[in-house]
């Protein structure tokens, strides 16, 4: 659905800020309340102009030119790219249907990341029903062999996102587990919360010396119905014809786009904070993650616009998240030995901050309550739980860099994740701008933060 | 979503209406209300085992095998095909991609029936944009000759589903204005309102001697993104790339299934029950019409085992609906000159009824008091608007047969009609129990009526 531009919404209130605000100057917090809305901009801009950018490919690259150039334009300092190669996957003809023994009907598919192929022929074999991933793993070789495993556990929505995790063994480690009993494919229930004919992609892993296999999810819809066939097939076999023929393409090149806001105290550890550029290839990548790069971007923009931060606010567009995190490993193989004050990732779509984590040194005490008194009047409490980042800083975070979690209601998140439909239209504006007001608030405060409270 | 077998949360209410009705014989409402739930299975059944049916299909044709067995099982009189020929309009490969001036992006393309073909080697050229289907008829020759026309308006969505016929114009007449004007192809924002990457089909028609275009509509997310790529393109060309490789099969045969209730009068004319077998070809066809059926066929259900009734009931499973009416015009032809009591239609999905029109001779004023006030207590008014019945009874209601609208609840229906997500998940069986319900009430009255209100 088209939205109307949200910064045209606001005119009439920043107007009325600054007639109220009179002499005193804006805060950074100010600024993402009334301001201009780079979150929004950078989001449609970056899907219309450029849609679809997966790591390593052409199409990535021209999203790093188009990022630099919109950094540079933004008045960031020392904005560049830093790139690595990886090694890509490339998705090919995706095709499936039930075959027997009822009438052939058409299942919805995509290829997870890593997929094997079935060859330009596909193949026709047996499902092999399990209800979840547990039971793969009990199931003895023989139940699976020769045949196109299936993995059917629906997840669940969950605020905190909690469900993907369990669910999504079947995806991360489903492939696997099938392969080494000696499957021939496997085909897995979408890790999705919707109900929409759309399925949902994603990385899964073979280990070492296991030949991959072809590797599907379904929408939910398709695996309603191949469970319902399953059901009433009665001892008869349930076939399903496969073709999935993805490729590896070898070693590419992707990249990092880095972009700073110079501290005024150049002795001062920096802020990082952290997104992808990449994305799935079926989409345009709106929530996931150009939000997280719009996001973090508006923040540092309204800090920087409030005036001069002590610390160096860098901003890590990470070229390669989906399939690997090649990117936030690249960025921590270079600059994993500098300090870093503390790091912030934004993947978790737009929709509102609910639940602020910490995971800060003792000496932090003070700016823990100081973020978490400025969060709260946009509806944003402190949790006990600790903060544990995500791919693009997780190394950082490993090696032992401090963290914080501006956790966002994932309640429609999996609907959306991983398909075609994560698209500009999924972005709730108003919900865009609380997540800009609350990292803002989050990072005014951090950027000038004392070396006592952040080493 | 897998949902509960909904008859088997009934089994309480069941046993307690059967223990508390003692000795008297139940109504048919009471059975709608209590016993086992004919709407649902027929709808399950139907989707699961069949599927997809298009009219005049193979598929087509094991759809009314199936629908006579199932018709024969539940008890139902003088089951039988009535088979038509009707021409066969098929889809064949699609695809459609933004080209020019950005990225090369995918845009979710289906073709509309009867659309023309590109060739398999598919076109490449400019879109001429329009904001709805009044501009494109306003626009000079001049500016769509050699184009690929677009037309983007947005249905809105509407409990009584009103948009559709304003909004379907760009589908139902936009195609031929296009020919008419030099166009290359026409494509159209999905006559839909839902947001996501799955279009929605529908037949189109070309005056004779106008040669058909290819034709397909676009996910509303992709009209969206094709929208923004035209308000940015600043005057250089927005081109598209298209293969639409429908063809015409030729006269195939369909049928209608026809069943009834034989009634104790046979001298006293019938009540006729419609719905429609077929679907289009990228769903299952569930609320369109799988539902229809089952709601028509569950009321007929309970009325029949509350005792016989004094007319008879007579069901049409259309078996052309989608592509043309073809089912209700050859139910016309061969039994458009024996008298029907009244029609009724059920063929818009299966969300709640909401609301009854009636469209009777004056001798039926206290038979349209009867049956308002028995649908009242289920949330059902009556209103002024004059019934006017739907496709697989629109040659009846044509030559005057009355006529009564149960009007379902349209808000959602066109967020999946005509698309892959045309699935069982998208049954609500609470609001499907609704309609039998409704239908039961309204059929047991019309079914006893006397000879003096409907003629």
């Amino acid at each position: 659905m088209t939205r109307p531009h949200h910064a045209a919404r606001l005119t009439g209130f920043a107007a009325l800020l600054l007639a109220t605000s009179a002499s005193a100057a804006p805060t950074a917090v100010d600024l993402a309340q009334a301001g201009d809305d780079p979150a929004w901009t950078i989001t449609e801009d970056l899907t219309t102009e450029i849609g679809p950018r997966p790591a390593g490919s052409d199409r990535e690259a021209a999203a790093r030119r188009w990022a630099v150039d919109r950094l540079k334009a933004m008045g960031f300092a020392n904005v560049r790219e830093e790139a690595y190669p990886m090694p890509v996957w490339q998705r090919g003809e995706e095709d499936a249907w039930l075959t027997a023994p009822f009438l052939p009907q058409k299942l919805a598919i995509a290829a997870l990341g890593n997929s094997g192929s079935t060859g330009p022929k596909g193949m026709e074999a047996d499902v092999a029903y399990f209800g979840g991933y547990d039971a793969l793993v009990a199931a003895p070789d023989s139940a699976v062999k020769g045949k196109i495993v299936f993995i059917d556990n629906q997840m669940k929505a969950a605020q905190d996102g909690s469900g993907y995790g369990y669910y999504g063994r079947g995806r991360f480690a489903g492939p696997n587990v099938a392969a080494k009993k000696g499957a021939l494919a496997i085909v897995i229930r979408s890790i999705g919360t919707d109900n929409h004919r759309i399925a949902h992609t994603g990385v899964t892993n073979f280990e070492d010396g296991v030949k991959p296999i072809p590797a599907g999810a379904i929408s939910t819809p398709d695996a309603d119905q191949l469970a319902r066939q399953w059901a009433r097939a009665n001892g008869r076999p349930l076939r399903m014809k496969l073709l999935l023929t993805p490729q590896l393409a070898g070693k590419q090149a992707s990249g990092n786009v880095i972009a700073e806001v110079p501290g005024s105290d150049p002795a001062s550890s920096p802020v990082i904070l952290a997104c992808h550029l990449d994305s799935w290839d079926q989409g345009t990548g709106a929530i996931d993650d150009a939000t997280g790069c719009g996001i973090i971007t508006a923040a540092a923009k309204h800090v920087m616009a409030a005036g001069q931060p002590r610390r160096t606010i860098r901003l890590l567009w990470a070229g390669a998240e989906e399939v690997g995190g090649f990117g936030g490993q690249a960025y921590f193989d270079a600059h994993g030995k500098e300090k870093h004050a503390v790091a912030i990732e934004s993947d978790f779509g737009a929709d509102r901050i609910w639940r602020v984590d910490f995971k800060l040194p003792d000496s932090a005490k003070g700016l823990t309550d100081r973020i978490s008194a400025a969060l709260a009047p946009f509806g944003i409490t402190r949790s006990k739980n600790p903060a544990s980042g995500g791919t693009d800083i997780g190394a950082l975070v490993a090696a032992g860099t401090p963290v914080i979690d501006l956790q966002q209601d994932g309640t429609r998140y999996f609907d959306i994740h991983h398909t075609p439909d994560d698209t500009l239209d999924k972005v709730d504006p108003a919900q865009l701008r609380q997540n800009v007001i609350g990292w803002t608030a989050t990072l005014a405060i951090l950027a000038n933060s004392s070396d006592s409270e952040l080493p």
